[in-house]
């Protein structure tokens, strides 16, 4: 393992300053072979797919495995969209010129060695290598055991795509040593490791954050608020909390708590409660919740819960304060959302709430790269530090200070 | 400690929103008083110098401990120069529209709660404590304990003036619990706690590194080479080398070893050593170096320490490359130089070395926040990510994402 990451770290000098020409033939290669070589991934998939059902894995999970001849075109576009996108190395982020007559350049670099750990869909393995050729960085894949056979033929076509190219096949690996050991060495080797990025469930991420020296990326949490304030246009708050719940209850950026100013509540909490029940979600409110509309009363743990189900709290607050108050004891900072027509009651809450994404009068399902227009989607941070909310492919570059100097020597 | 951590992280609300003109009137007013309260300070410190005598401190931390009236009129200043900064919360580092027609704008805002651990210099109190008030974040100290005193008269002249403008105390505290199992508490209070700098030395830093699970910013080590190309200026050569090793060579920017062109080495070896012997230099070298001029053979270790003090090793290479792979073997990606008037030997040292600042023809000292026009400097990172190379007040921030809507939801 330790020589494997030796290489790999060393490889990273070479892999960093490809031109983009190379990067991009070689994403455009991977994808042509990719398709051509469907056949070879749908067959070490079947292999997955079978050991799935056996282990009597659930029909959702199934389903995310499943790899077939449209699923692994969809891979293939995904690889060309990420040449398409603009050169994320090189780019001066910053130049002037000191007191002392050096010129100083801030560039945009790759990390260097990144390690990806997913779970269950295969065609992450593809994406994620993707957006590591295109950045300059080494890729470390540990996919989920369970899609171990559709990993190993997307990275074979992969490897071999790079050696078609004469390029260095540590661009792009496999862990070694996929077990959970393996996974626990990986996210401690900061001598060659320069980041270590989660995807997948909120155990995963816990255990990757509170055991790595790497430094992690975490994409943990999503419990995110509406509040509909008194100064609210009704039928936009109507429409927005009924998008931020139902239209994909299972994802980080769904509304799990509707916040309803106390002057607006009787009017609005019959309207959105009628609307949410045609959609199936299950209600439950604080006290005065209860006494407007046929809602369970909530308890404590609610308000704390991330359901990533159809099932909604509702609690009525006295003003903006107490709103923002709430958002930021039980937000998990990464989307919140005011709906209101008051100049002041807005700034007041976008400037308060302690979140990488805050709304004024729209979705908090609009939190995602693609939305954003980023192109790619790295995945969504709840850190605070390096990248906050939506990673497109300029969050794997971080920077160095290139000094043009003429024998300057410090006085 | 959680119910103090606790405050912390509420107040952060408050003062994370707090104007420009509030916080600079409040950073000139604790300069006034630390001024005016000079010998209350005065009096701490004593206590503190006669501790460290007693205890046999050497008389270099005796000096860096040592207050008097012109030192603490240097805090002073300090102070109202981080007032004179621009404001770093609020600036718009991004925005666009997307396709959804959503307004976005990428904002900084502060990080949170910052704790910083130091150790002697009872200066860093007070500087810290005003890069935080004018970056909008809560300030948690844990100074030297051999400082304890100076400390806690200062931490007191702050909180005196926070008081008199109607702020929050929690702005900036002492560590109440100060000892060691405070510091590793407070490490691991991710909850409460969004960054930890650790300022000082080594093994400092590689504690908090280690069993932070908080995020931690480092500035722990500078093995810096200057590489003399066979291109290169022998004169300028000689200077930046000179000056990078002994203008002052227990700090992080100073020069380790030199890399040494081969077809220049007899030509500029005897050169360089001359007048690094007039400077007391104790010099180590290569085998080809010790066949050159009279030095010690140096042996692997030697390539990789960081001296901190005027010993320089010195290894000639075959070229640009071997010199390349030379300092990403053992550099500690900090601050490293190529002398040379070769466009493609500058090109290829620029681009493939992997650290924060990399120079081409002037002196690797010049690695820091003032000489780069920051102002007041936080540090000098070493991570790759968050910050890299000198820490501006800018480092003190993050940034958030704020979407304007008109009702818009996700289709």
């Amino acid at each position: 393992m330790i020589e494997f990451l030796q290489k790999a770290k060393e490889a990273s000098g070479i892999i960093g300053n490809l031109d983009t020409k190379t990067k991009n033939n070689l994403l455009n290669t991977i994808a042509d072979m990719l398709v051509v070589n469907a056949p070879m991934i749908i067959s070490g998939n079947k292999i997955d797919i079978k050991n799935a059902k056996d282990n009597n894995l659930s029909s959702a999970l199934v389903d995310r495995l499943f790899l077939d001849e449209e699923r692994i075109e969809g891979m293939a576009t995904a690889l060309r969209e990420i040449a398409a996108l603009t050169e994320p190395v090189g780019k001066v982020i910053d130049g002037w010129i000191t007191e002392d007559n050096l010129k100083i350049e801030k560039v945009s670099v790759p990390i260097g060695v990144i390690g990806v750990i997913y779970e269950s869909r295969p065609n992450v393995t593809s994406d994620v290598a993707g957006l590591c050729i295109k950045s300059g960085n080494v890729a470390i894949l540990k996919g989920g055991k369970e899609a171990q056979n559709s990993n190993e033929a997307i990275a074979k076509i992969i490897g071999e795509a790079i050696e078609s190219q004469g390029l260095p096949k540590e661009m792009v690996s496999l862990l070694p040593d996929s077990s959970r050991e393996g996974v626990n060495f990986l996210i401690k080797q900061d001598k060659y490791v320069d980041l270590i990025i989660p995807r997948g469930g909120e155990t995963l991420i816990r255990h990757v954050s509170k055991n790595a020296s790497v430094p992690v990326v975490k994409h943990d949490k999503g419990l995110c608020h509406t509040y509909v304030d008194i100064d609210a246009d009704l039928d936009d708050a109507v429409e927005i909390s009924l998008n931020a719940k139902t239209q994909r209850p299972g994802v980080c950026n769904a509304m799990e708590t509707m916040l309803v100013h106390k002057d607006i509540a009787h009017d609005f909490i019959p309207k959105i409660v009628k609307e949410l029940e045609e959609k199936g979600t299950e209600l439950r409110g604080c006290t005065t919740t209860t006494t407007i509309a046929n809602v369970t009363l909530a308890n404590e743990e609610d308000w704390d819960t991330e359901y990533l189900a159809n099932i909604l709290s509702i609690k009525v607050v006295e003003d903006v304060k107490e709103a923002v108050k709430h958002v930021n004891k039980y937000g998990s900072g990464h989307s919140e959302c005011i709906v209101t027509k008051n100049y002041e009651n807005g700034e007041t809450f976008l400037n308060e709430v302690d979140a990488a994404c805050v709304y004024i009068n729209a979705s908090t399902r609009f939190t995602d790269g693609g939305a954003f227009g980023f192109g790619a989607e790295v995945g969504i941070s709840t850190n605070k530090l390096h990248s906050r909310g939506p990673m497109g492919i300029n969050d794997l570059t971080t920077y160095k200070f290139k000094i043009y100097g003429h024998g300057q020597i410090r006085g």
